[in-house]
């Protein structure tokens, strides 16, 4: 499994008093961890309004390329914004995202497209978030009819089926699963990516549903996921997968997690 | 899921101590404690020499039958000692195990015929533990022939796929998970049963792989394990599991073991 770094978000508290106090250090290390962490792409988010998110994402990416060569994931539902950043990465990005919508497909694919960029598309459309499974690969077929006609090749799509609150829908995870393991079969030569914090939100002891949403979606087919590389229990989690479903030769990535530290909980 | 609770097992140092001093307040304290952990069954074990293990397993079953009435899993490959042990049940028990051995279907199968008992079937013959799933299918049908001969219904068959050690074979979970799908789809009236020790010997961290591997058999099938029910860490991984794929209607069995205390690791 490959990780998007998360913690680099506008809309968490703390990153965006950094972004507005121009707070090096505190980007700079939050890059850092994440990379140290195991991230494959750190995922920039401003967060600010339009009319600053250009500059303030420029600024980011400035930083975080000051202190690791890991691409970046663009994360904006503004195109000018993303236009602007794209002059500044010194490494093809990935983007984060595109969806089913209608403003999405005609405004941020080209730029994928133009780019070569890989990409998140999101299993919804201008009727939001579709109940079922089967509702879902609908949309989701639909958004490889775009990328294909922009000449985004399959590879460089990364689905993510969205996963709900299952506190307000039992059948949330059930949903998420059944609909990864249609898209592995469906578009095999696609990635399957997934965020986690949605799902246990308003529920207690959060962590121990994130670690065992992350186990189940990582055995539907899931292969990235955007997370806070630095959990602990969520690498352990991963790494134990991993090792089970017999995707670590010799158990070596899970001997070495383990001389690393990195398996035993520290509370 | 459903627990078989595994600890009264003479194999085990503490136990056996206790038969061989007959010392009934640590034999029921283990029976207690697993019922109050959600135990559906005891497993009782006596571990003991041939010429007494009928005799031990008589004062075991006595002593556990004082303090619950949880149905028992009697654990031997002893039919003299398994005769004498159902004179003295109060509750039809299951059978711990048969398999395609053909001692085990000779002299055991028609112990449970003949009683109506449960029983757990475990996935190898007289050459051993089959290396792949085609193979260990094979020997799960070859058993089913004989179990339905005798009149044993399906529903009453508890499958142990058997899982192999992950340190010297990184296949053996696969072998299992993939194993229990085809069992679930040839054979839906069966359950799915397995012990969870075997899959981590000789790795470090063995809980997490412990857990991981439980949450992983309960997506590919598994309905009943044979664990530790106050291994809290366990019960959690299970809890969350039904949860996730939504077996858990309105949250309530998550939130109600939240208040018990038992989703929070207190080490």
């Amino acid at each position: 499994m490959k990780i998007i770094g998360e913690k680099i978000n506008g809309t968490r508290k703390l990153v965006a008093k950094a972004i507005a106090e121009r707070d090096v250090a505190f980007i700079q290390n939050l890059a850092k961890k994440q990379v140290e962490g195991g991230a494959s792409w750190l995922d920039v988010n401003a967060g600010t309004h339009p009319d600053r998110e250009a500059d303030d994402l420029v600024w980011l990416i400035g930083l975080v390329q000051e202190v690791t060569d890991v691409p970046l994931c663009l994360d904006s539902a503004n195109p000018a914004a993303l236009r602007v950043a794209m002059q500044h990465v010194k490494k093809t990005p990935m983007i984060n995202s595109i969806s089913g919508e209608q403003s999405r497909l005609r405004d941020i694919l080209p730029i994928v497209a133009e780019n070569g960029c890989e990409v998140i598309a999101l299993c919804m459309d201008d009727k939001g978030i579709p109940a079922t499974t089967e509702t879902r690969i609908e949309v989701i077929r639909q958004v490889f009819e775009e990328t294909r006609r922009a000449g985004v090749p399959d590879d460089k799509v990364f689905v993510d089926p969205l996963v709900m609150t299952i506190a307000t829908n039992t059948e949330a995870g059930r949903t998420t699963f059944d609909t990864m393991r249609a898209i592995r079969a469906q578009f095999p030569q696609t990635h399957i990516s997934c965020g986690l914090s949605n799902v246990s939100f308003g529920l207690p002891v959060r962590g121990l549903i994130n670690r065992t949403f992350l186990v189940l979606a990582l055995d539907a087919g899931m292969d990235t996921a955007i997370i806070d590389p630095n959990d602990r229990e969520l690498q352990a989690a991963m790494r134990a997968t991993d090792l089970l479903l017999g995707r670590d030769k010799h158990c070596l990535g899970y001997t070495r997690a383990y001389r690393a530290g990195l398996l035993e909980n520290k509370a």
